[in-house]
Order: structure tokens, then sequence, then C-alpha cells
């Protein structure tokens, strides 16, 4: 995708960057869109953890003028039935502290923090992603 | 990692935002160091696509006062020998055209560019990683 095409989702590029080639090519059977006729409204990248019984969403994105419409909702829901197929026995996904949009959305779609509260009382794994990068880690039991 | 880490094995910290901390916790089976004593001197981190029979490797970084004695080439040469026993018929790598330093690795290792030759005369593939972001895009048969 390009920037622009990425800000219309998450109000800026600022995750353009995880926006890896690897997602569709590699991991093209765990990535999903809801088009509203031609064009993408949503999208999830996902993938199955090497390592565990393990369904990681790695991204999840709804163009602005569709959010609140239960599009992210529906995305997860469809690797959640793929995910227990596959036999996965939880579903994880992480983001940063600040992100309280994020945050939100997960709690509401019944994912749990995993970790120990930090000064500003936010749930997060201490260094999950380097030294002094704590990540809020996002687990769901299937 | 931190960016001063990364420096010390990129000669910047551009390569910062593709460590994403899912290599080590979701695919760390894949994921290599080399050390001297206690300080890591080379690493990679890999993965098995989820839609191929294919060995992908993500990131290979030597830290730069131990550049040029073959410690890309033995992990890459270990991760080759896991690909195989994985059942794994091919070897997969990208970069940017850009990059000549990583071009001129993966050729030297055997790695040949899929794709057609840019206005450069570099082998890409066109649109690799979305409108107008060609990558080279390297392989191997195992």
């Amino acid at each position: 995708m390009t920037s622009t095409e990425i800000a219309a989702f998450w109000g800026s590029d600022r995750t353009l960057s995880i926006h890896h080639p690897m997602l569709l090519h590699e991991f093209g059977n765990t990535a999903f869109v809801i088009r509203d006729k031609d064009k993408v409204i949503a999208y999830l990248f996902g993938f199955f953890s090497q390592t565990g019984k393990t369904g990681y969403v790695h991204l999840i994105g709804v163009r602005q003028d569709y959010q609140g419409q239960g599009l992210g909702k529906q995305l997860y829901d469809h690797f959640t039935q793929l995910a227990k197929q596959q036999g996965c026995s939880k579903l994880k996904a992480i983001t940063t502290p600040g992100n309280h949009h994020s945050i939100f959305f997960h709690r509401k779609i019944g994912m749990n923090p995993v970790g120990e509260k930090n000064e500003q009382g936010i749930e997060v794994v201490k260094n999950y992603s380097g030294p002094g990068q704590d990540r809020v880690v996002f687990e769901k039991q299937l």
C-alpha cells in the first residue's frame, strides 16, 4: 500500500513499516479483506505462530469512514474460526502502551492483556520488543 | 534491540522497524545468533512460509567490526540445513533495489533474483511491496 492509502485507515502513515510484504506473500492464507464494491474497507493480516498453537493477529485496519460498524470484529471472528480449525488454543495480538484506541478495541472483543501494570496503570510485558520497549500483549483462550 | 545496537550492525537504524518482536516471540525456533563471549556478533531471523515449502530469511545482521569473516554465510548455511530438514524446496529473501551490499551478499551465497530488469539493470519484482514498491526477490532451490 501507499502511505496515502495507509493514512485513510490509520489517520497517519505511522504503521506503514509494519505492513511488510511477507504478510501477503508468505502468510497470504491468513490475510483477509472486506470490500465495498471494488474498495477495500477493512483488512486483517495474521499468521499462525511457528512455536506454539497460537493465532497471531498482526494488523487490523478499518478505513476511517467505515469505523464503528463492527468490521474489525467481523475480521477477528473470521480469523478466530480459522485458528480454531487449525487447532490453535489461543489468539494473540500486541500494541504499544500509548495506543488507547487499540487497547480499547482488543478489550471490547474479549482479549485480555497479560503482564503487569506500568506506572500509568496499563498492563504491559516489560522489554517485550527490546530494552525499554514495553508492549501490551493481548491473549484470548480459544 | 535499541537503535544504537542496530546501528552497530547496520551502520544506521534504518532497519529498526523491521526488527519486529514477532521474529523472536513467534518464530524463535528459526532465530539464531553467533556470540563472541557474551556479545552477539551476528544474527539471523527467519521463518518458514505458511503458504509454500519455503525457508524465508527476513534479516541477517553482522556486527560491523566482524564483517567479512563469513559469519553471515555460516548463519545462512545453518538455516539452510534446517529448511531442508523441514522439507523446504527453496530459500527466499528480499531486499530493496538500492541495497547493493545486500544484493552482492545474496548473489555470493548462491541466491538468484527472480523478476525482470529495471531501468538500472537490476532484476526486480515490480510492485512487490505495494504500488511503485519494487523489490529484489532472491530464491535458491534446495
